[in-house]
């Protein structure tokens, strides 16, 4: 299933794209996407659902982000061997993890704002992971059964507050806006193999970066094995699984960064499109 | 006033300790004490209240984090002068920022449950405050007025997870129950000048730490300036301000950590105690 939330920031409601493509209400169904829907049984009874008694929704509305209520917004970065390459980066012993706020997830085709001051904003494609079932001391065999399923994230980066102020990354990647998330939640029956997707990220309609997932360092199921040994993965959680290379930082001869005017348009296959227009913040 | 939270995990009540130190019932008035009831308004409402109106709460129910619906939980790094000396790192250019995650949240007497594999775990008592005003770009004059409160976090930390494990610091400071916060959340009028506090922190008896926010490196003030560059802050957010001196790995010869049986205390001036009892997972 491709699992949306549709309707103004804040006042989404719980929808799904059929086979058709055409957008369904699901509110008659469930609340809402988050954590307390993505358990197997609760995605069961609405795949159980006859899709035609389903009303269409009319026009075409914004998408939101498609989970909500995100308890953890967790990243892993330099996660691909070409991109650690690009960076001139070691390949690391672990996973490397780094929280995003969630203040900062958007819907999928939202504006994403350039803090003021910044000079050096980036993007990240990323295939992220939205938990569905609590998850700790989980082994990698067991790994993939503790997820409802797939998105996009767009792991939107300023690389001088992420290096040069003296914080960890969370300072370049929490700004606001800075987490597009959707277009779909889809649904892990749907992803055959989450390590073969193709990946693509084009600004201004130049493609800028072309990945596939099987490049990961660390896979999916190893990367939430891992994060179980630390603390409890928790239906919503997302994480987001690190980018393919072709990042604005990684540009030779020099690198290239987002400005204001920018459109970034970030595709994985079966997971949809995310297209988000740039502007500065007054 | 002092507001809390209590009752069993999951199902707090809202509540405050009057001025003879009574738990008194808040039920009535407000939902919960979360970003939604923090706003000086709905303050000033609840102050204005006759607390002898207000049912005496029976016995000596468990304390929950005083706080909930944490959007953000921040912490700020290498703080204190006096502990930058004793770790032996340099004074940073700007507020180090980390995040630990929000599922690390524990009530401020609750258990202490350190991860598997753990031999690094310690403590570190912290003034925090908690966003009461929408923040984004404020000046260091108007930052104080975007504060709801102060209370204790125990920013509790696994050195090991924390720097050999590939990640940012965020991995040693997140693991569960690895954040108790509490036991009031102290409205900022009762708190005349949150750069002069003392704060304690006792293991098994014996004081480790001892300090006073007038050698923070960054004021909360400064601190709450330089986030708001960076994103907004949420009411209901935490902002947890570093930690002084005498943390396990600082400790001579040797460093010294927790391990099961372990009882932790910590004070700060005005703010109340904490106190924990640390297990091992099993």
């Amino acid at each position: 299933m491709k699992l949306v939330r549709y309707g103004k920031t804040g006042q989404e409601e719980p929808g799904l794209i059929d086979e058709n493509g055409v957008l369904r209400d699901l509110s008659g169904h469930v609340k809402d996407i988050n954590g307390a829907a993505l358990s197997d049984a609760k995605l069961a009874r609405i795949a159980a659902l006859d899709v035609e008694d389903l009303h269409i929704v009319d026009g075409t509305p914004r998408f939101g982000p498609c989970v909500a209520d995100v308890g953890k917004f967790m990243c892993i970065g330099l996660n691909y061997s070409d991109h650690a390459a690009e960076t001139g980066a070691s390949i690391p012993e672990h996973p490397i993890l780094f929280m995003k706020a969630t203040s900062a997830i958007v819907g999928p085709d939202d504006t994403v704002s350039l803090p003021r001051g910044s000079e050096k904003s980036d993007w990240e494609v990323e295939l992220a992971v939205v938990i569905g079932k609590t998850a700790k001391y989980v082994s990698v065999d067991d790994a993939l059964d503790h997820v409802a399923g797939y998105c996009i994230v767009n792991d939107v980066s300023e690389r001088h507050f992420q290096t040069a102020l003296s914080g960890n990354w969370t300072k370049g990647k929490s700004c606001d806006t800075f987490g597009p998330i959707g277009p779909w939640l889809v649904t892990r029956d749907e992803i055959e193999d989450p390590q073969n997707l193709d990946m693509t990220l084009d600004v201004n309609g130049k493609r800028m970066q072309t990945g596939n997932t099987k490049t990961m360092i660390f896979s999916v199921a190893e990367i939430i094995a891992h994060l179980s040994t630390l603390f409890t993965l928790h239906p919503g959680d997302v994480i987001s699984t690190g980018t393919p290379p072709g990042v604005g930082l990684g540009m030779k001869p020099n690198p290239v960064f987002l400005k204001s005017g920018d459109v970034m348009e970030l595709h994985i296959e079966g997971l949809g499109t995310q297209r988000q227009n740039v502007v500065m913040d007054t």
